[in-house]
Order: structure tokens, then sequence, then C-alpha cells
């Protein structure tokens, strides 16, 4: 598949931080920032950028706060095309935190929302915007998404915003091809002067397969992560994803070595990926929380007893 | 997704033992076949049929050659209205190897075959229908079939066979949705009087989301195994594809119980499972004999270098 309008965006220290509250290393997010360069993706999310008036220091990492010091440290002398994002989370960022774009080594700023959030993202957005940045507007736990509560939030997203695009996020893994068929449909119809972008969760190992489906539907913006690392299943793999676009600016080889070096021991101190619980907790379209904590507990593999328990929620 | 045409095959202990060379014990496809049977999965495949004139018994387990008295031992006293069935090989199955349907404990016979060898296969499914059995012919490494040689092999399946389904066997897992929705589209032209199913493979992570895909185009009959357990990458996982399905007699809570009591262990034992070799080979469209082999090595992690190997195969 090659259409020039793609742009693939790789958050793999943003979404993979979300399994070790945002502690990487330096020299983990040097040697990703170098690969995801190599490749020729066109931009990195680098993290989370939070007030630290909000979130604590002493809870969370650095990659939860992307202070401008901090990640000019971690990429200091890489040759790069690679675009740099941060996340926002509403209500978790102060307007202060957003230096003006000329002042700040971030390219983009992304607006995680809920449907319900939408005012308060798009004025985040424009707020970015009028600040020099490229920006995004990211519906999140879109599976959960009342139809008319969407189709009003992307009517208004396309009027009051000049974001870049505006993603399909699939927080609890629960999309199914038909699924993203329609709501990529559904976002193109609503917006006109934007692009749709598709951010997959592999508890149901269908990340990759649905942004697959996303481009067939016209998606231009898609989210990876190496090696799938992220939240709970983790995200679509970005290897399979650049073997399957043909773009001839990617180039798979400087991901492939990371995984080796840096991901498979990484992968032996924190958990991701396909998991029977995560499975659970998408069929039910549910986010992974339950699951989460169960993996944390001796009855981490008590799979029959999860499902009767979230069976149960369902029920009561 | 409720369609009451739908059959589902359980192939775990068939294409699970192409890794340990078919050396389960009793007990464990005791419980597969209990677990099986207790899920409402209509179909369970225990292994090949092999000639002991052809493969020997000192180089591979039993269910290699699923003699009568060794599977009626492992799934005596089960209560189960699940059928049974065997796959042959061609040229490693001798015609008194496959006795009368009415003295065998097995329902269904399912022939693997190459397109090329579509007469031979022919042959044995009318020898196997002859005697009383359901029967199947499944076209493996469908991703490397020629156009022209498909159709010739389909018209002439449809119009010398009495069997139940054509198989779309992905046995490189090469496969993308496009091409299931090809295949599958194909299929139906051809075979006016048979039923179409789905065989994915792993390797991709796009075992099951093909599965879907093929139920979308009107397959029928799908192959899972428990864990997605199965040669490299392995299978669609079978409890994915029931959490998928509604129809109300799958019950997915039998799956789930041995999954955590039997398929975590053997995982420990045997690998299979989404692995970066894999992926490669998949996207050269190779079957994963490499890949295989280089896990048994102590380069078994080092992706560049044999990414870079396939690569060179597939310039030369």
């Amino acid at each position: 598949m090659f259409r020039e309008e793609i742009k693939v965006l790789d958050c793999t220290v943003r979404d993979g931080g979300l399994i070790n509250n945002h502690y990487f290393e330096d020299d983990f997010v040097r040697n990703v920032y170098k690969a995801v360069a190599a490749s020729g993706v066109d931009y990195m999310e680098i993290g989370y950028r939070c007030s630290e008036n909000i979130m604590s220091r002493d809870e969370f990492g650095k990659w939860k706060f992307c202070k401008e010091d901090d990640v000019r440290r971690a990429i200091d002398g890489v040759e790069s095309n690679t675009k740099l994002s941060v996340m926002v989370d509403i209500g978790r960022v102060e307007k202060d935190d957003i230096l003006p774009c000329k002042d700040s080594v971030i390219d983009m700023i992304r607006v995680a929302t809920y449907v319900k959030d939408t005012d308060k993202a798009i004025d985040l957005a424009n707020e970015a915007f009028d600040k020099g940045y490229e920006t995004t507007i990211n519906i999140m736990a879109i599976s959960r998404a009342l139809d008319n509560e969407l189709d009003e939030a992307l009517a208004q997203i396309e009027e009051e915003t000049k974001v870049l695009a505006v993603y399909i996020v699939d927080s609890f893994g629960g999309l199914y091809s038909e699924n993203v068929q329609y709501l990529a449909g559904k976002y193109k119809k609503f917006l006109k002067t934007k692009e749709v972008g598709i951010h997959g969760h592999n508890n149901q190992q269908l990340a990759y397969a649905n942004t697959i489906q996303g481009i067939i539907e016209g998606c231009n913006y898609l989210d990876a992560t190496i090696y799938g690392i992220g939240r709970a299943a983790g995200n679509c793999p970005l290897e399979l994803l650049l073997g399957f676009l043909k773009n001839p600016k990617f180039n798979l080889r400087p991901i492939l070595d990371v995984i080796s070096k840096d991901f498979l021991p990484m992968r032996e101190k924190i958990e991701w990926g396909y998991l029977i619980p995560y499975a659970i907790t998408a069929m039910f379209n549910e986010h992974p929380r339950a699951a989460m904590a169960l993996r944390k507990t001796d009855k981490k593999d008590e799979f029959l007893e999860f499902y009767e328990s979230m069976s149960a929620i369902n029920i009561d």
C-alpha cells in the first residue's frame, strides 16, 4: 500500500510510558528516537506534557512532563527529519506549559479527549495552534461513544479548529474491522478539511488489522509503537505497519535492530502484549483497568474466574 | 456475528503437533477434547493420519498417525457432540490406512494439498468420501498459488468431488484482508455446491482478523486453535473467535479454563506465537522454515541479520 499522504506516528515512548509510569532511561528514549528517525517515520511522540502543578514528579518519570530540557538532552545530536510530538490530557496541563512553538523542540501537540470533553479539547488545540504547533485531537474510548454525541463533536471540531487530523482511538481494543469502517466513514463525512487518524490497541490482536482497515477507509494518520509496546496488550506494531506500507521513504531495518537490542530486554522488565485478561476486557468493551489490576495479583492467570467477574459486572 | 451455517474446527492438536513432532501426552489431548467439546465447537482435528510404512514412529509421536486405538484411549468416556477429524497429507498416507468410516472413531478426513497436487487430493478425498467420511480439501500455501492454476483446481474440485468445504490455507501468514476478500470471492465463484473454509497463520498478527474477513466474505468453515498454538506464529486463537461469534451454541468458558491449566505450562515447554522472524518470512511471502531454523540457534534474536538474509534470497 503506497499513498503519499500517509503519515506514521511512533508513540512508543508515550503509550509505552503508561506501563512504567513514564520512567524510561534517556538511553532507551535516545535509541528509540535514532531508530524511528532512521526508519523515515514522520513523527515520534515522546511523552505527555503534563503540568507539574497537577501531576507529581514523585509519582511519574520525566516522560510524563516532557520538559524542554529533558527532551533536548535525550535527542541531542541525532540527525533526523522526524518531527516530535507530545500528548496533552485535558485537565492535566496548564496553558503556561505550552511554550510558543518557536521556543520549543516540539512540533506537534496532540490533545487526548473523550467525546464529552470536546469543547475543552477544541480550546486546548486552538491554544496550541495559536502558539504555532501542528495539532490533532484524539478521541479516546471511541468504542463507547454515543453516535449523536460523536456526530456533534466531529462537526464542531471541523468548524472550530485547524487541527491536521482527528483520531479514532480504540482505547479498549474493542473495535472490529466493520466498526473501523463505520467510524472512518463517519469521520470522513464530517471532516472535510482534516485528515482522519487511527490508534489501535491489541487486546484482541486486531490493532494492526484495524490500522490496515483504516488505511483502506482513507485514514492517513497512523499510530504505531515498536514491538507493539503500550498499555495492556499494546498497540499496532510499527514493524508490521512498515512492512505493509510500501512508501519508499520507510526503512524497516532500524526498527528490527532496536527490537533485538532494546525491546527484548525491556519486555523482560515490563509486561505488554496479547494476554487473555486483556482479550476478555475487550470482548466486554471495557477499559483494560481490571485486567491490568489482575496481572499484579497471584490470580493473574486465572482466566475463567476473571471472565466470570467481568460477566457479572456486565449483568448487574 | 451469528450465522447458523458456521462450523468451527479446532485443530489445536494437529497444527500444534507441528512444533513438537506430535508428542502430546494423552492427558493433554484429553483435556483439549473435553474443553473443545464443552465449548460446543463443531469439530476437533486430533492429528494427522500418516502411514507407518512412510513416516517413522521413531521420529514422530502418536498424533502423526492417529491410530484408532490411540484416539479412542485419549477420548474415552468424554461426553461430546464434537466430531473428530484427521488431516491427511498427499503421499504420506496409504489407502489401507483409511478404514471404513463405520469402523472408525473419526468423522471427517481433511486432505491437505498444494494446488499442483489437486488431482491427487481429489483422488484421496473421493476415497475417504466413498468410505463414508465427511471430507474437505485444504489448499495450502495459497499466497503462492498462481491464479490460473487455482481457477482450474477449484473448478475441478467442484466438479469431481463431494467435499463439504474447500479451504483457503494461509500457510505463510502472508495474506492481508484484501487478499482474503479476493480469494474468498474466487472460491465462492467456483464452488457452487461447497462451503469455503479459512485457516489462518499469525505470523503478522492477522490470523484472527483474516478469519473475520473470511466470515464477512461468506466463509463458513473456520479453523482455530486454543491460545493460537500452531506452527511458527501459530493460528487464529479459538478464544478470540468464540468471543466474536455470537452463535449461542458456543461457550468460551471451558477454553479459558484449559488455557490457564494446560496451555500456559505448555507454552513454557514449546514456543509459538508472534515473533519477529516469523513476521519477516511472512512479509517476504515465504514458508516460516528459515525462521523456525533460526529460533533453534543462538542467533535467534538477531532480527536485522535475519532480515538481510531473507532479503538477499529474494533478490538473488
